[in-house]
């Protein structure tokens, strides 16, 4: 189910309304992988469709692994109901249900014809990337997800610089499945020059996804072509510019819709106090520093009163691997007083 | 069962060995309480029998809630399962199970003489209650609980100071949850002289506990005696010394068993720098400031790997009241290469 919600994250899906994003893994008894597929947007096949006609005989038996409900309509393609059980798929397992009262029914058609369906499996990252591109088609721009890692007392680095690692192997694995659902990765001119890092995703077991998101960078400084970001292992682009308004729009049009900030504290702050962040990712560390660079740079607040008060949408530890100790992950939604707060579950 | 907690904590009780802290209250039927009682030490009554001679003839038909386990043999007071049983006491609720094999039984006595009995409640606080008594018998001092408050960006006031609120209400109702299980509260001249804080401890219905714990300021300058902390709601005492090391053995000569440091964070810093810190409780509030007082003063350390890293022994998510944002409280121990690390539970 992670690689078909990374399947369905795809970039490519134009931003226009009644679209979902949705990918599809097929999968044999013994859990390879026999074809996979994902939605492109209007006219073009469902994920299921994909998958199947890629499969073609060998979908016989398989288990289909999909991020939403398969659907029970006639519409631009025939229902993906029939499609499945015409190929002879032996089981189905969906994350989120489909809320469409026009496609809905899928379940139902599918048991009727004695396939096996199970729901709900990381039904909230489906929902969680469904209400990704409902922003975006709201405000006709990425939907922004800034992430940091600090200590409990809220540096990012030792004041001599070094920050290898300030948050432990399980958070900077999480990090990989945020940037793997995620379209964009945008970064700030001085991380690049600092820290030079790769910016690209592996998945779980440590491979690097065939599809990378692009990497950015922003600020109007030239930059060493020898910097990694700029090798061949993914696409980047230097987005000339210190205005986040400017950037989002150039991603946009770039067709992208999930830019994940990764810092740093400069470049995030520039975008907190213009108001384009929907959702921050903080993982703290259980490290005390006592001194050395902030995770969050200068918001312009003087007084308590006008503190950032974001919503809460979730807390999760995640417990340390190796016998490290554990992190705490929290995940927020902004409380813009002009916009309305963007709600992980509607 | 938490006003049991409180009661054992009372202060006073020697430190000698083989000696618990133990708290008993009796309940009647409607849940008003009818007598109170508490461990002092070696030679004197159990709280169990201090409770039931105070109750006197109005122990019949209560509840016992107790924060260890009766104890069933005739050591230098008579076993309490007996007494119990005597007073016809129709209920005991206790925290922790008695693990010395000697004083052991005590539930299945109880229950042989037809009480109903029921243990569990609150056994992890009674177990730290043991530890912090444990820790202090073995260090010769008072056992330190290093309590703070901090945004998500470890600040604890903003740039001009202000500072009320950064946590919310339930972290707040939770320190004096702490404050009333320490005999001793400690903070730094400067938090008297910026803050002027009250530093009393009231109970889950606001209402001030009767025995309250000392207040202590440390730091050589003088002090207002107008200040809030000088008042006669509760003992204090201005340790007029910058050595942790000194002040612990004064109030360790004062028979307290337990401090809770407070802050300032330079006052902080200097515990840690010392490694008199054994258990750390830091309140982390979703809010952003960007800027401010930092949470944790200067701890000496430049480089990443130099950095504290303590023991996770526990995170909790405070749910937020009347509307506020949950807070995440986290409990660290100390992990000194030199003593071994305390933990909550041995
Ligand atoms: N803890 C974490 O999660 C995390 C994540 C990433 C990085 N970091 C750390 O952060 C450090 C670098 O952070 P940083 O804050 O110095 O650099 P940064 O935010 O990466 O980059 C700042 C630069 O971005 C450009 N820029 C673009 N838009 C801007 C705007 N609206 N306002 C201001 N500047 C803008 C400016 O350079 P131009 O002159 O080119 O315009 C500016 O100097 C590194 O040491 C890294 O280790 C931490
Ligand atoms: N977030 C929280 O949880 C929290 C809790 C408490 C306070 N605070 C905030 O912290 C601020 C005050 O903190 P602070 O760090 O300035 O003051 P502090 O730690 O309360 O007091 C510092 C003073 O303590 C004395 N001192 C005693 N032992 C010392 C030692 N070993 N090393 C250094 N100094 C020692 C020194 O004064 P002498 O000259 O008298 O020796 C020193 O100036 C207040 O604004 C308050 O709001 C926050």
């Amino acid at each position: 189910m992670r690689r078909a919600l990374v399947l369905a994250a795809t970039p490519g899906v134009p931003m226009v309304a009644d679209t979902r994003r949705v990918g599809c893994v097929l999968l044999d008894d013994a859990g390879r992988t026999v074809a996979e597929g994902h939605h492109r947007g209007p006219g073009t096949p469902h994920a299921e469709a994909e998958a199947l006609a890629r499969a073609g005989a060998a979908a016989r038996g398989t288990t289909a692994v999909v991020t939403l409900e398969p659907c029970h309509h006639t519409g631009r393609t025939g229902p993906c109901t029939e499609a499945l059980v015409r190929a002879g798929v032996r089981r189905v397992v969906y994350a989120e249900a489909d809320a469409n009262p026009v496609a809905a029914g899928g379940r139902a058609a599918l048991e009727a014809a004695g396939i096996e369906v199970e729901s709900g499996l990381l039904a909230d990252e489906a929902a969680r990337l469904a209400e990704v591109y409902r922003v975006a088609l709201r405000e006709q721009r990425p939907f922004v997800t800034w992430k940091f890692a600090a200590t409990l007392d809220g540096r990012s680095a030792a004041a001599d610089g070094t920050s290898r690692w300030v948050s432990g192997r399980a958070a900077r694995l999480d990090t990989h499945r945020l940037r793997a659902l995620c379209d964009t990765m945008l970064v700030g001119t001085n991380t690049v020059a600092v820290d030079d890092p790769l910016l690209t995703v592996r998945d779980e077991d440590g491979v690097a996804l065939d599809v990378q998101p692009l990497r950015a960078v922003m600020g109007e400084r030239g930059l060493d072509p020898a910097r990694r970001v700029f090798n061949d292992d993914a696409e980047t682009v230097h987005l000339r510019t210190r205005d986040p308004h400017v950037a989002l729009a150039d991603l946009g049009a770039r067709g992208r819709q999930h830019v994940l900030l990764e810092g740093g504290p400069t470049l995030a702050a520039a975008f907190l106090r213009a108001g384009l962040v929907d959702e921050i990712v903080a993982y703290v560390a259980p490290v005390l520093l006592g001194a050395g660079r902030s995770a969050v740079g200068d918001l312009g607040i003087t007084g308590i009163d006008q503190a950032f008060r974001p919503v809460v949408a979730d807390v999760t530890v995640l417990p340390g691997i190796d016998g490290e100790e554990p992190n705490v992950r929290l995940t927020l939604t902004p409380r813009a007083p002009s916009t309305p707060a963007p709600r992980r579950k509607d």
